[in-house]
């Protein structure tokens, strides 16, 4: 069990219940004897799902379960089970996705359509879905609206923290709840980094405004955090909304563009950005927080680029390992983006320090003061382009020797 | 000093002369004292040069100084330094590449414009061309056609071997000479991992002519080799062709396409592909020489690119540094490459042993045999996608502690 990461907040959030929704966890035996393995949430009738997926052209068995039933927009119940990906596991994978749903939906009463999934842990193996049989009376008999914690903890690999996030926010004056937790970029040989993300809400929308939500928000939040470059098969966001709000008098929002979901689309943005940052927290080995800043790109989107560059840059990522300001790493992952770029133009700052300008170092920079700020464990990482306006900011962690064992599987 | 790759070949090869090309090295003191940091490289009247260069956007001033006088296709002399990669200096970068080639200009005996430059070592440090000044009329006195050995040591950085290879072919019925010598991804903070390579042959060919040989033999040798995905601002492989064994009854050869270039052009990829590879045996921390083979891809273009997406999977490059045949990071990272893909299609090698066929894991496969596979030196990593006839092969290395290590400058 690796110790917890140096970056992990000191404590799990408070976490109000979400009207609507219910949790339960167990331990199905998936992989390890007596470790909570499954988690189910429950939903009260006319919930509304919405979800994003990893871009893999070789997504897990649940990912396609989740891609198919999501059109009708209807959600009874969610499983995850922690242990096995259910990746590459052919004709019985899909089997074993089918048998889950129809475990949960009897156990729940609702159509097996209406049941979401989610897996995460060792690919390429078998899932035994029968062992979710045992548990699911008990998980159904179980379930209670306060069990964030435990449910954040069921769903984690190699994760070093249960991570959760909430808010409380209002629509058209009431209020509404929005809680989400979230596993990351944990893993342990021969498993693979999976980042799984549930975001549960009161509020009464309709899974087209739901829908429009999470795309949007997804695009500065889990979609600007990278660790390795790598994606897994797996990858999945899903968001609920229960309605459960409509009692206590908040409107039915049926329109992406209604001006009342303004605020509400503020604290679901923000849920998602920090569940987003603390996957990050959670790189594997990672001992550094970094946030890459690229500005006076030609676009936005020419921005994350060159911010994705940065971020994935084996040796931008060992150089801040070793607490190294190296701008020359910098200015190679800007070249190397593809992106327009002038390098005559470039500044960089490191910690707020500005050590290189006009495609030269910058002669005025106090090398003890940007030494100073390389050793503390959240660095920001600034790249000027001066060539338009387009800004992005992204968020990744340092390449460590324990990233290397963490995944090397040194075999003796 | 880092010890010698245990991937290194067992010796330097036997390099004949290549009439109209004379070399010399000298110790400039770019950097550190002591050891030889430049070499000048002299060519008989009518040689010509072609040129591929890195695509960074924020190339270095010796990349941006060849192309521009590249277009002539006229080469007399070749100064190469370790120690100083002349990159990200600002207008004393262009000084410093203007300095050089004048000084190397004076001491030949020709104009500025066919001196040829590349520098490697530290970025962002100006370059103190005069000290170029104190060693070239020596290095002229010097040179000699036989130092190809000497040549490959004064351009290594934190290369652990010195890189050539060496061809003779027929060019019509004449023997003519290829040889070439190449430095790669070495690298001590803040140095930039930069791979050079200069190839010289005494055939006669137009510059158009060798310019096509260069750009075409490049896509299957340097454009197939990676180490860390990460692109140095200083790429820069140059050949000159002397055309010397036109007084030996070679024919000038005029035309990319003329039949009698059949023979040569072979010789030439040859040479390019086995300098490649050195650079690859040489990546930093490498202990695993990987060969990734993509086939059954839509086309060559498709299996390049998800060739490359597992040769720059840092799960790909970590299990394997682990000894570990973990196809579920392979499946992985074809699913990320964004290409054509069909997850129930897929069938995974690794050293000749299928362990994962038509989405599932090989059920055949022998768990002992694949081991002893993947403890060898050199492991071949085999997908085969099953959609059409594309296939690519790509050379690259494990991602060891040692990279986080050497890259990781860990500042006490």
């Amino acid at each position: 069990m690796p110790s917890i990461s140096p970056l992990a907040p000191d404590h799990f959030p408070e976490m109000p219940p979400v009207a609507g929704v219910k949790l339960a966890t167990a331990s199905a035996g998936i992989r390890y004897a007596g470790r909570p393995d499954v988690l189910l949430a429950t939903f009260d009738q006319g919930t509304t799902v919405a979800g994003v997926f990893t871009r893999s052209k070789c997504p897990s068995a649940p990912v396609d379960w989740c891609r198919a039933y999501l059109k009708a927009g209807a959600a009874a119940a969610l499983v995850v089970n922690s242990g096995n990906a259910n990746a590459f596991t052919g004709r019985s994978g899909r089997a074993a996705t089918a048998l889950t749903a129809e475990l949960a939906a009897g156990a729940v009463g609702c159509k097996p359509s209406n049941v979401f999934l989610a897996s995460t842990g060792v690919i390429g193996e078998p899932l035994d879905a029968s062992k979710f049989g045992k548990v699911m009376d008990r998980l159904v008999a179980s379930a209670r609206p306060d069990a964030w914690y435990e449910a954040a903890k069921a769903i984690m690999t190699t994760d070093t923290f249960p991570k959760g996030a909430a808010a409380i926010t209002r629509l058209d004056g009431t209020a509404v709840t929005i809680c989400g937790i979230a596993k990351g970029a944990g893993m342990i040989a021969p498993d693979m980094a999976t980042m799984l993300s549930f975001v549960f809400t009161d509020a009464p929308l309709t899974a087209r405004v739901l829908q429009n939500l999470l795309t949007r928000g997804v695009a500065d939040s889990f979609n600007a955090v990278t660790i390795d470059g790598d994606t897994s098969t797996s990858d999945t966001l899903l968001a609920f909304a229960t309605g459960a709000a409509a009692a206590r008098g908040a409107p039915r929002i049926t329109q992406a563009s209604d001006p009342r979901l303004a605020a509400f689309r503020k604290a679901f943005d923000a849920v998602l950005a920090n569940l987003a940052e603390q996957v990050a927290r959670d790189g594997e080995g990672a001992r550094k927080l970094v946030e890459v800043i690229v500005e006076g790109a030609v676009s936005k989107r020419s921005a994350r680029r060159i911010a994705l560059s940065i971020a994935n840059s084996p040796l931008v990522k060992t150089a801040i390992a070793g607490e190294d300001a190296n701008w020359g790493r910098v200015v190679m992952a800007v070249g190397k983006a593809g992106e327009p770029a002038n390098r005559d133009r470039l500044a960089i700052w490191f910690g707020g320090i500005r050590v290189a300008h006009k495609g030269e170092r910058d002669p005025a920079y106090d090398e003890a003061a940007v030494s100073a700020a390389m050793k503390k464990p959240e660095i920001s990482l600034k790249v000027a382009l001066g060539l338009g306006r387009g800004r992005d900011r992204v968020l990744t962690c340092d390449l460590t020797k324990e990233y290397v064992a963490i995944n090397g599987d040194y075999r003796s």
